[in-house]
């Protein structure tokens, strides 16, 4: 047997078979994956140039068989084997629903999701992607949040270097027929991604067509002839997780029984059970849907997470709180601490939180759509604040109240053992504590903005008076000893 | 005639009669003021050492007489008349409500609440308390919230010179005998701020007694005495307001029907409708009691105002949104840009905000409870706004939508006409403007952290794009032309 896959990595099967007629409509290709009693049937997919092509992702060490299918002869009937042996460093698996509140990859190393969006940096051409890419190396983020359909909006106007379907904008698309380079492409750059440990929130429709291209109103025939094909050609890669849209509700055309024929149908066509969500502009997606594996939601406020927690019993990733920047719009122009902050608050309203950049630019060059490079200064504080939350044991993680009061600081950890409290925009120069009696504590000051731990010298009583800087943007670590 | 007394001053009546038995409860003791068709019964009281007096406030120019009532026969059937002229400048009568949503003087000036807060200053001693009234003189503030009853608390450890009742904390409290020395003491100040122009919001009852002297449970039949006795001697100050209570949701001993009471005894006994209000904790009183004459709240969410106006349809004042300052609890460690943020957001929402000012200090000197010297920059910024909003015709004092988008920016004006914006912590760098078409626009941009204001070259059409500081704390001032 020599071919070998890493456990979560990809194996691919290769056919050739007839270019006649409409491969994309008119065959049917698929291959049953089977190890022991484990047997999962993968979808196939057309790739142009009379190749067939079937991608699997194995979640078990050991052999695997397989053996196609079809509706054509000599696509059907082939078999054979494959090893599949252990990750390499660095390779954890998908990622999957922890804890009801919380994200693990399939190996059990915990995800804390820290994304960002960069909506079409995809449709940006080699030059500007690569150095997306390059930015994203040195930046904290571990999941991007990215557009299969170009955009059409404010600073995106131009044209993507190629689309989704035959055809063209002018002369009308062929909905039947999908375009194979494009598609190469854009997981050319999921792939990019999982080399960088980063996982694709693939948003599967948006509003921002603006009646460009059209690809908002296609109708639910093509909609979902789209997602099998889509899902076919990307859900053997380990790092994707799928958003059935931005802004849901800006999408006049469909309706919520529309997006639950959607949900489903992801959810049924990805043999993987990839992670689905759906966000919002303005009101909710009804996230008790048992098919939507985690809450995904547009908000700045980040306290509200509290509530979401209770309300839908899943994790929740606020993942536009509004964005680093200076453009004329609310969710677009708030400063580096302030986007800081939010990213404290949400983490420790025991939530995960979306990182994003609309600094005006000279070339319409905008983060939060086109990529490029970071001009904010948000991103090293999330860095930092990333390293701290990892380091906080994961008993801890979930929201306790420290010191109830008229507003209560966003804190986790667990009464009288363990507080990682957060005072945001509030200034305290001191802090009278009054934590479970007959306990000894120590303490660190974390500066969050200046990123700073400082241990306080000495253990302190449940009730102690402590100094602390009169600064913004402070946190307390509080542990017993 | 001898006696003059300018409209909206006091006329004070003061008569000689026994000084045995307890003149507070065994004699009754009035007048009845006419002018014309008017008739106003006006309550006395025992000014102590065989002095009775009434008390009047004169709101229509003219020959006023009066005749006593009284149980004894000493202190009834006197009468005689005053003339009471024109006010001086700068005495514009008592503030009233005014457009639903604001307020105005008798003489019809707007009255743009601007408040602080100095719970217990009149009981810091002379030295302290002729300190917080050259600090008020330099002040922006034109009401003052202010306990009658001395404070236990936080940073509030020391006893005041005198008390309201004989006795002692040691030995009791003779509940049916009052201190009149003590409301002399009291009304001394309240005739200072009068001076200075100052509304006395004056707090009737607050439960910062913790256990000390008791004055937050002497039961409902001592509060009404007590409350009889303070309406006499004060209710002809024409810069008075009533707070029935500070946070009334934090005093156990009160139920919800006492406070029904006590809001009735006041409308009841005070001759001059002086405004009436309760101020909470945590929950709103109902204001939608119809003796209740505005919206005296805490929150920290200033944009709420929209919906109180609605659900109340009186004017709100936020009288406390936090206080600028460095304790180690939320409501008493906001910086002086986000005290200055809260007063512009609560008043382009169509409210009023006060002031306060929490720094710690070696004396414990607060300016929040003793008063003595403002530490803080946000009074200039305060002073700053005033001004701004006094510039605004009344017409464009209630709020309206500007570019309705994903948070709206608090705008007072008009409908293409008129528009007073703020940014708050956004920062725009641009703001691409979409107004009623077909008009032309002059633009100020008001900075009103750095306070100034600069008006923009040019004029602009409703689908302008005009360039921004970029930085925090920005409004916007839009007029057509």
């Amino acid at each position: 047997m020599n071919r070998k896959v890493e456990q979560w990595d990809m194996f691919e099967l290769s056919v050739k078979g007839p270019a006649e007629g409409n491969p994309f409509t008119d065959v049917t290709f698929s291959a049953t994956f089977k190890q022991r009693e484990r047997s999962i049937e993968v979808p196939g997919f057309y790739d142009g140039a009379g190749t067939y092509k079937v991608r699997f992702m194995p979640g078990e060490q050991g052999v695997w068989t397989y053996e196609t299918s079809g509706n054509l002869s000599e696509l059907k009937g082939l078999s054979g084997e494959f090893e599949c042996v252990a990750p390499a460093e660095g390779n954890h698996g998908p990622v999957k629903v922890s804890d009801t509140y919380h994200f693990a990859y399939a190996d059990g190393t915990p995800h804390d999701s820290v994304g960002t969006t960069c909506y079409v940096w995809t449709h940006q051409g080699d030059e500007l992607e690569e150095l997306t890419l390059r930015t994203l190396k040195k930046a904290p983020f571990n999941k991007m949040r990215m557009c299969v359909f170009p955009k059409h909006y404010l600073y995106n106007n131009n044209d993507p270097l190629s689309y989704p379907f035959e055809g063209s904008r002018e002369e009308g698309w062929n909905f039947t027929r999908f375009n194979p380079e494009f598609f190469r492409h854009f997981e050319k750059r999921v792939d990019d991604l999982r080399n960088l440990g980063i996982e694709a929130d693939i948003i599967l429709f948006h509003p921002y067509d603006n009646g460009r291209w059209g690809f908002d109103k296609m109708g639910m025939e093509v909609n979902i002839r789209y997602l099998r094909y889509l899902i076919a050609r990307l859900s053997a890669f380990r790092n994707i997780w799928w958003s059935m849209a931005n802004e849901y509700d800006l999408m006049g055309n469909m309706s919520i029984d529309d997006w639950d024929v959607i949900i489903q149908t992801v959810a049924e066509y990805d043999p993987y059970d990839h992670l689905r969500s759906i966000h919002n502009c303005g009101p909710f997606y009804d996230h008790n849907h048992s098919l939507l594996t985690h809450v995904s939601v547009q908000n700045s406020n980040l306290r509200g997470i509290l509530q979401w927690r209770e309300q839908y019993n899943k994790p929740v990733v606020v993942d536009e709180c509004a964005y680093e920047g200076n453009l004329g719009y609310v969710w677009g122009n708030v400063t580096e601490q302030e986007m800081t902050r939010r990213f404290w608050e949400g983490f420790l309203s025991g939530g995960y939180v979306g990182h994003g950049e609309t600094y005006v630019h000279p070339d319409e060059i905008l983060w939060w759509s086109k990529g490029g490079e970071l001009h904010g200064q948000s991103p090293d504080r999330i860095a930092f604040m990333k390293e701290i939350m990892e380091s906080v044991p994961r008993e801890y993680r979930e929201p306790v109240t420290f010191q109830p009061h008229w507003e209560n600081s966003p804190c986790i950890g667990k009464e009288g053992e363990y507080y990682l409290v957060y005072f945001g925009i509030h200034r305290p120069a001191v802090k009278y504590l009054e934590l479970t009696k007959d306990r000894k504590y120590k303490i660190e000051i974390i500066n969050t903005w200046e990123m700073t731990v400082t241990p306080l010298e000495g253990i302190y009583d449940a009730n102690s008076n402590v100094e602390l800087p009169g600064k913004q943007y402070i946190a307390l670590r509080i542990q017993k000893t």
